[in-house]
């Protein structure tokens, strides 16, 4: 057991836990308890040494998420009696992850604070969908955007960056695809390619992808589940032409852009 | 030697050499060749196995960068003649990497091609200097472009990313930065935050943190020197006040915002 408390916040990467990095696996080798969320892969708490306490912390159908600021409390009341709490979180924790917060509060009782970057879902899974973010002479740029605000609403950001020629990629978006197809749809039209991917780096990843005038009907159809990240832009166009030139994606869904 | 043609897509990583994926050094320890560009940390190729051949195809000071279609064709070749070729890039291969392009031509010759993304530099740099890009009733979107266009001008993407909220992640923008202090200070004015990181995650990082008015004369003093990343927004200006707090950043410069 350590005698310094002490936080790491640690991303898990996308899903697939060979998608860790070196560093993060010696975080949780040193770890005296785990915080882990929903989205984290369990079997990364293997790496954890007997002792460890692993405490899941996320949100589950059924159960309410624990409040952050209770996860705050408990940042650093695990770290004062125990020594290394790693938090470990889906993907970086600097995305929507709320980790800016959890490192203001360890820091405010003392505690030292490491990050140690992950793969981001908002990165990996398209590409790993065989969507690539940017692509000399198409994209030049791509906006990450969460579509949960806190008030319900979409995000001003969001309304802006359709607006332009940016890649879009929405994270938790999923039960706000209707809203979001219009928003985008009045700048971009409806021929705009967009995707949706479920579980992206996982044996459970499906990937539907459609444009914006029948992407909603589509999901009626394919019912992709959450955890969702939506991509929208010519990017999408260009990898279903690539499917249907090269067919090797059958585990793909895919409907006629 | 294996068999098979195969060319593995790996993202290296920021910079520091322990910030590769698991899966990425099982990429390593089965290649052939690795073709490496000129922002990987050489350290990596330490995984690879001692009959690999490790070639370096990045531009370094004084000598021409290779030109694109001649990796193409080396990727291909090789993998024909040997096998399992990884193409080693730092960050993650689809950010600005030019990934797409050697994808497209490799599976055009009937090469398999797997993709292993890598920590963007885009999201952890800005983290590991204490500038997480998103935060809770703050930053609800980040905008990641390039500064350096194929016909040496500024991106649109960029212009237009200025009008909105989204905080700013400009990668190979240094030689362009007075341009761009110019187009964003247009829309976000003088005291808009701005971070300079310089090889962000190792051991020589610098990190100048200014604002929109002053960072080019901050930048005269402090030189700071490529490769750099640029990071605007709330998010760099939140920073730089708990800095202040904290003081706990004897490795920064840094100057009143």
């Amino acid at each position: 057991m350590n005698t310094q408390a002490k936080l790491t916040l640690l991303g898990a990467g996308p899903g697939d836990p060979e998608l860790i990095s070196l560093k993060g696996i010696k975080a949780l080798q040193t770890a005296d308890v785990i915080l882990y969320d929903a989205l984290v892969n369990e079997q990364l708490l293997d790496w954890a040494p007997a002792h460890c306490l692993r405490i899941f912390v996320g949100k589950r159908a059924g159960r309410h998420e624990k409040q952050q600021e209770e996860i705050n409390r408990m940042i650093v009341g695990y770290a004062q009696a125990m020594g290394h709490v790693v938090r470990l979180k889906g993907g970086d924790p600097f995305v929507f992850g709320r980790g800016a917060e959890e490192r203001d509060f360890a820091k405010a009782y003392g505690i030292k604070v490491e990050y140690i970057p992950g793969i981001s879902s908002s990165i990996a899974v398209p590409g790993l969908a065989d969507i690539p973010l940017t692509q000399r002479g198409m994209s030049e740029s791509f906006t990450v955007v969460t579509g949960t605000l806190r008030n319900g609403e979409i995000s001003p950001d969001l309304k802006h960056a359709a607006s332009g020629q940016s890649t879009l990629v929405i994270l938790m978006g999923l039960k706000k695809l209707d809203k979001i197809v219009e928003i985008v749809g009045k700048s971009r039209g409806g021929s705009e390619g967009i995707a949706l991917i479920q579980q992206g780096s996982t044996s459970g990843q499906r990937v539907l992808v459609g444009n914006l005038g029948n992407i909603v009907s589509l999901q009626h159809s394919a019912q992709i589940q959450s955890p969702v990240l939506i991509i929208i832009g010519s990017v999408v166009r260009n990898r279903h032409f690539e499917q249907q030139i090269w067919e090797d994606f059958s585990h793909f869904i895919y409907a006629q852009v």
